[in-house]
């Protein structure tokens, strides 16, 4: 026993560490496997089939099989199980390593046909003297006899044959005894593949260059002891009906052995089957020079098996396959001549290279430049899925009713001077400009503030948005993007956590305006109907004939009992509050089942949205389908509660989008705002100050989102591109600037949402291996077809006026719900709740104390407090500076916790890249008037709406020297 | 290598099926093991403690234990992990079989302290010539270092410390040598247990008998090659701060060797720790003579591993702890010398054990009456439990609510004659009898019918009960519930899901009811609010005058300007109609709010109530919390639900109980009923007939009810009782029929509800072992409490108008929908809808071809549809037929269907006792009038609320010569 051996004789030399590597197998397996030139070897699909005896007939029939994981044909299911890892006994490998030491080993066998090769097999058990002679027809005959395969089908059979399950051995003698004086010409085998193995849909299951290994097993009752073939092909050879599929067979495994023990061999057959798949072992086979090759690698295989002890496991369990497997490069490298280091390379991939500090000017706009080149076709080819159409679908209706919020409140404002109609314009050219030509086109941009429209202040506007757009150039040439390297997961989770209770509060304090809009007459009584009344009564003074006349025009096929009375009772809430009457009655400030109905249709919208979403997790119709229903939850939810919105026919409220396009109606204002001629000189250069202001916002709110969307997680592939980013950012505030319209930045949320929307999962190849997430699809044209069906939302107003509000509140709540998944913050929260016991096993758990992971937390979350609150106070205009803080909280928690701690729980600050840093901070202040953008270097949006709209309205109420608090 | 050579030797035998019962090893089990008369040995706690460098001290920390499961000290998180099955690597188990073999084993050691121990285990290695006499010191000093248990709190560092994770080996030579001169009296073990042992909480988790095993592994600089001992003390002791609990130590297992392989010796001391808690090895370990017989136990347990492949498996996955992990007897049987049969005997228990078949009279009712009298006592002192408190108040809802709409149904069908009271009276009489005296007070009694209480018709009806109440007791007699030996899962599962699709329509019509009730206005414009009115008009006829001085005196506080007409719009909807007005408007019949309102109630009560009761299965706050919330859910749901209808003060139907008692105000008619008198004597006998229809549908209703409530996967131990149950039903028919009260049959949903909302699960012993359904709380004080408040109600009244009828409605939804849980036929209804790959792994889908399931799933589901359309239809009096219907196509599933695949999706019908059946048959033939019974022996519940409603109906309308299609 070798294997054994090498066990004690490693305990002695004071090796048992690994493998040891003194073993004569270790040094055959190291002289086999060394060589790393070699092709890769094929992939493996192991057949297992059994001998069976059906209606008088001996027949092999498929018993199991492996790609990867094996599965089973069920015993009277016929059915396949589902895949599952392969629970061996410890002894059938034992046995099976008895069975290769005395059976017959026939490596590079020259076979065209089964017929030949098993005479070959059987002739040299003869020679070897394994065989009686005189069995050999017997052998022969029970080897050629025909392959029944499990197909997807069921075997009908008729109601006679049901019940009569016979045993095999009982007839068995009968049957071999009546065939075998018969000529073996008589084989069931024939040499061409079967229309069945043809149709075979589990072909698509296998890779293309797989070869077959068929492993036969069986009991029969003239045998004294087994007989054993191991046989490899020269040239992997279609035998027949030998397999399932029309792979190629190279492996073949024969175990025939006396009649009592069936059981024992079919756990030998299934071993074989299992090293077959083994990524290690089946290069040994392919490899192997002799019976030892196969023997050691046999030992090598016991050697790494994981072992479950008998008292705390049923084998009758079947594993399910895990999430990843280990691959099997770590045990290949043991015998690999070369270094074991190139496998340690990093991860590569686009997060987080792109911040790379070039010295040139415009260096990293240029690399960015570079680096996205490349992939322009790919970036529109790629979007042809149907995923993309969901995404285009939900993102677009998140944009617009952002959009039309956004404008209602500019509207609101403005006295409907700018309104929803610049909002959809703005929203369609900034976005389309920046899928088009921007750096990562999966950012979505949404609206930076509301501003006053004043004509003046216009001009002033224009002119701070020049003097940011020019120092977002500068910033871009400088590479200041560079310092996103500080932006951790501390600050990154915080920022998007904030912004996602932002959305979900915004969107439940809609929905509560609901009650207020509609508010429900509490106590209502049904039997005093006759008491519930609201009329319009008319002004008490006032030219009563005037409107009276007025009146009658309007509401002629109303009988009219006495004159004026009755037509001031005719007339609707707002026609009579337009014509100066009063409503009198105890029902007039309430609207029934409005409130009610907005909330089915928020509640409603937002628990099926959750609820489809998870449906691709369920059992219930085939993959495609769910996965499908998964991908238009959103669009399935929306259209759901807009058809029963328009079935019950109440008058919720609904989207509205402007219908014609017009130039603003104030005489003063075109479509460009000219940059002269209302401001006294020093203004212009004066704006610089708090263009300044509003370049750090802009900066810090777009560098923080472009992290989250590039963060590792998302396995972007094609990188980044901050300084592209920002460059257009720049350039489209000029425009919008010019233009009258308002200025545009990332969209935390609505880009996560986006990214999600987009997300692409591995088809699994072997049955039982777990989906892989594969990373995003990275293109401009779900962008671009978002913001060109927002530039031609005017002509879809009849469609989109079905939608109600409440739906798109809950398409909101759904967003910021959606976008505090996965976020660990937001998982360590979760564990506060959770007793020790019951926590789930995350990594950090392991390497990281309770306490300190829960103060971690409660920094994190004293941190959005304060922010929280500072927000909704009047205090909102030193935000940049309490960014600011969140950064230096960051950067005293080094102080409190180890570097080990926050490795796990957070990113190291770059330590080593401090004095370049500090290099970067000294040009920058050189080149500034001031030193504030580096202390800002941390931002969090305030609002998702309006991100600015403190910083821009302290500037516009120091213009006008009064506070403007006219939003929200 | 012992094993191995089996493994050889039984090739050749060709006996290689069951670890060889030839081999030495097992030889040596047998003898060891063998005597079956042993007490069994105690439970073992092992802790795995490996020495720590830290602070400049050596020391034992804890790093790992195993009740059952392996728990780990996670490396950096100071944490337990989860417990987990140990994975092991074959390599580890070697090892250790390589160390055993080598080291020094000491069996019955006489040991009272730990130094002294070391002391004799050191002697012994040097004596045997393994270690160097000069290192004794050092080893002595190494293993009598203080021991440092991971408790559940942290180990407070100060914040210097953090960071300083020096390796242990770098100083380990400085310490060793500044520390072993000295004196050896100085070691760090105390012999008494600390209060932190004392403290430790995890004790608990131990069982009261256990016994430690200690692993010691630690890696040394002084040491060349490894110092193994294995020692087993003579008597358990308590050594001192060695275990982290007070539990004295029995095992001691020691590894130190030469440093840099720390990471095998952990493997090698997880590998032994395994070992200890494997009951197998744990009795070898107990009783071995000599070291061959530890070496033949390791044998035995590497025959029996659990192998997992390195490609298909990762091992640094935690296996969770399975369901339920196979019993150890197996294992010992092959070697104990007695016979297996004995662990093959049948399950035993409760469920079905009733219906044998006594020959003698009343036999089967003594025999209840003898199975059920012991259990008389602890029928009330097992309800203690405040899972109880829960279960009474569910039920009684369920209970009340029933009482109450059936109470209405009799109420309109009487005139208000019969109603309310009657229901709450009869149900609070019933129940309280039953859950006294039945035999499965688990069972909950509900009205069966409602009537037309037309004097002279009661007494018919007495007559009809007395006959009835007559067949019963003859049923009693003769044990005629035997037959429900023939009711199978078929059957059951059929009947108890029609049930429960009938509650669950029944919730959901009466839930559509409120938008029939409460119209909402379509298409209402809350502009409009002026135009929407409801006048009362005055009648165009009639005595205006009459009127409106009636009215003058309702209505005085309204100002009246002028005269008749004011006062008519002063009038409430009701008071309008009443007086002959008739309401004019466009709001009439819209009733705004209560709509919505209702389906918010309805549908958020089910919601919340399976929300809550899923929570047990959440990860947040401690289990015995979870629990709490998960037994309350609907109280919960209920209480929330009734505050949001209270706050918002609408006029939701509510649940209203009657106040008083009172006798039925009728003059001819008592408190009992007179059973002569009003018919022609022949009709005292007649009575027989429908009588008879009246037993079948009571005795089918009670029964099959009964064998649900009764089924074995309900673990009840204090059998049933068939025949005392039909006793009381009769008897209580009897008195009921005297009252003039509905009769009284076992409600199957309702049942399902008490029992499910009683069942208990085992508290965990071990960590990681799952809880395991234990039973339900078997008892009669929560039926009984059920009933005596249903009677006393009219005193809660004042507390239950508080309650919304729609809340109710989705309470009655959730119990049809959770009674839909747990049965077969409901899963096999959700195959259709799965793809094959999806199914889950039921274990009949292993054995019967999928097709046979499905095509069972279909018999079943037209069945259930036929059912559905009688129950729908008129045709509902030929019910029983029917039913009798459902029995011949289980009997005809025979011919199509295998005895092997309907064994794995039903029941056999008992072929043995067809004999005796018909035996049987021929006995009841004679007794009854018509054999008409035997026929009926299936019988399905129409409606929940009104079972028999068509026979009584039928009969009814059979005395009063018309049809009464009064009801619903």
């Amino acid at each position: 026993c070798p294997c054994h051996e090498c066990w004690d004789q490693s305990k002695v030399d004071g090796d048992i560490d690994k493998s040891c590597p003194i073993s004569p197998a270790a040094e055959r397996l190291r002289y086999i496997l060394g060589d790393e030139d070699d092709a890769p070897t094929p992939t493996l699909f192991t057949e297992m089939d059994t001998l069976q005896h059906e209606g008088g007939e001996l027949e092999w029939r498929e018993s199991a099989r492996w790609v990867k994981f094996e599965e089973k044909v069920e015993e009277g299911g016929e059915r396949w199980s589902k895949p599952h890892v392969s629970t061996l006994s410890l002894h059938s490998l034992f046995e099976l390593r008895t069975c290769l030491q005395t059976g017959s080993i026939l490596l590079d066998l020259e076979g065209y046909s089964l017929p030949q090769i098993v005479d070959e097999v059987v002739e040299r058990q003869v020679e070897d003297g394994l065989l009686a002679p005189e069995l050999r027809e017997k052998v022969v005959f029970v080897l050629l006899r025909k392959h029944r395969h499990q197909t997807k089908k069921p075997i009908h059979r008729s109601l006679a044959d049901i019940g009569k399950s016979s045993s095999t051995s009982e007839c068995l003698s009968v049957c071999v005894s009546t065939y075998h004086s018969q000529s073996r010409s008589m084989n069931d085998i024939s040499d061409a593949p079967s229309t069945d193995q043809l149709k075979n849909k589990f072909m698509k299951k296998i890779p293309r260059d797989a070869e077959a290994s068929n492993v036969l097993v069986g009991e029969v009752d003239f045998l004294e002891k087994p007989f054993v073939a191991f046989v490899r092909l020269a040239q992997a050879t279609t035998l027949g009906g030998l397999t399932e599929v029309p792979v190629p067979t190279r492996f073949l495994f024969v175990l025939l052995g006396p009649q009592g023990k069936s059981k024992s061999y079919n756990e030998i057959g299934r071993a074989i089957a299992t090293l077959m798949v083994d990524d290690l072992f089946s290069d040994v086979a392919y490899k192997a020079r002799d019976r030892e090759d196969l023997i050691a690698g046999i030992d090598e295989f016991l050697d790494e098996v994981i072992v479950l002890p008998p008292g705390e496991w049923d084998p009758k369990i079947r594993i399910e396959p895990p999430k990843k497997v280990p691959s099997a490069d770590m045990r290949k490298s043991v015998f690999s001549l070369n270094e074991l280091g190139q496998m340690n390379g990093t991860a590569g991939g686009g997060g987080g290279s792109g911040e790379s500090l070039d010295g040139r000017f415009c260096g990293g706009l240029f690399l960015d430049i570079k680096r996205k080149l490349p992939w322009l076709l790919s970036d529109f080819y790629d979007a042809f899925h149907i995923q993309s159409i969901s995404a285009v679908l939900f993102i677009y209706l998140g944009c617009i009713t952002n959009a039309i919020t956004f404008g209602g409140l500019l509207g609101d404002a403005t006295d409907n001077y700018q309104g929803v109609m610049e909002s959809f314009l703005g929203t369609a050219l900034a976005g389309v400009v920046f899928c088009c030509f921007g750096g990562q086109p999966l950012i979505i941009l949404i609206n930076a503030q509301p501003d006053n429209g004043v004509i003046d202040y216009m001009e002033l506007r224009l002119w701070i948005g020049l003097h940011s757009c020019f120092q977002c150039l500068v910033l871009v040439a400088t590479d200041a993007s560079y310092i996103i390297k500080y932006i951790t997961r501390f600050t990154e989770e915080g920022f998007s956590s904030l912004i996602s209770f932002i959305f979900i509060s915004d969107a439940i304090k809609k929905m509560a305006g609901s009650f207020k809009y509609y508010p429900i007459n509490r106590g209502y009584n049904p039997d005093y109907v006759t008491m519930y009344k609201c009329d319009c009564q008319a002004p008490t003074q006032g030219n009563i004939s005037l409107l009276s006349k007025k009146l009658h025009s309007l509401s002629t096929s109303v009988p009219q009992l006495n004159g004026t009375a009755l037509d001031w009772s005719q007339l609707s809430k707002k026609e009579c509050l337009k014509y100066g009457g009063s409503l009198v009655g105890n029902s007039c400030k309430y609207v029934p089942d409005l409130a009610l109905m907005s909330f089915i249709l928020f509640f409603g919208t937002y628990s099926m949205t959750i609820t489809l979403k998870k449906f691709k997790f369920s059992r219930y119709f085939p993959t495609k389908c769910r996965t499908l229903i998964s991908d238009f939850a959103i669009i399935i939810s929306i259209l759901v509660f807009c058809t029963l919105d328009y079935l019950l026919n109440l008058d919720t409220p609904k989207l509205h989008v402007p219908t014609e396009i017009k130039v603003p109606d104030s005489p003063c204002r075109g479509w460009i705002v000219k940059p002269f001629g209302k401001n006294p000189w020093w203004m212009y250069l004066a704006s610089f100050v708090p263009a300044l202001l509003v370049t750090i916002l802009i900066f810090m709110d777009q560098q923080i989102s472009a992290v989250i969307v590039n963060r590792k997680e998302n396995k972007l592939k094609k990188g980044c591109g901050y300084h592209l980013d920002l460059f257009w950012v720049g350039i489209l505030m000029a425009t919008c600037s010019f233009l009258g319209l308002p200025w545009y930045v990332a969209a935390t949320v609505i880009s996560i949402a986006h990214i999600d929307s987009l997300k692409m999962e591995s088809e699994s190849s072997a049955p039982g291996e777990q989906p892989q997430f594969l990373g995003v699809r990275e293109q401009r044209l779900t962008g671009i077809l978002v913001f060109v069906l927002t530039g031609v939302s005017i002509f879809l107003a009849p469609v989109l006026q079905f939608i109600p509000m409440p739906v798109l509140y809950g398409v909101f709540l759904y967003m910021g719900v959606a976008s505090l998944g996965g976020i660990q913050f937001w998982d360590r929260i979760k564990l506060f709740l959770m007793p020790l016991k019951h926590q789930p096993d995350f990594t950090y758990l392991r390497h990281v104390p309770l306490r300190k992971v829960h103060l971690f937390t409660l920094v994190q979350i004293i941190c959005l407090a304060v922010l929280w609150i500072l927000k909704s106070t009047v205090a909102a205009i030193v935000f940049p500076v309490m960014i600011l803080g969140l950064m230096v909280v960051r950067k005293m928690l080094d102080l409190v916790f180890s570097q080990h701690d926050l490795a796990w729980l957070d990113d190291i600050l770059p330590e080593k890249d401090k004095k370049k840093k500090e290099d970067e901070k000294k040009k920058k202040d050189r080149k500034k008037s001031k030193g504030q953008d580096d202390d800002s270097n941390e931002e969090v949006r305030k609002m998702s709406l309006c991100t600015l709209i403190h910083v821009e309205r302290i500037v516009y109420s120091c213009y006008y020297g009064h506070s403007a608090n006219t939003t929200q």
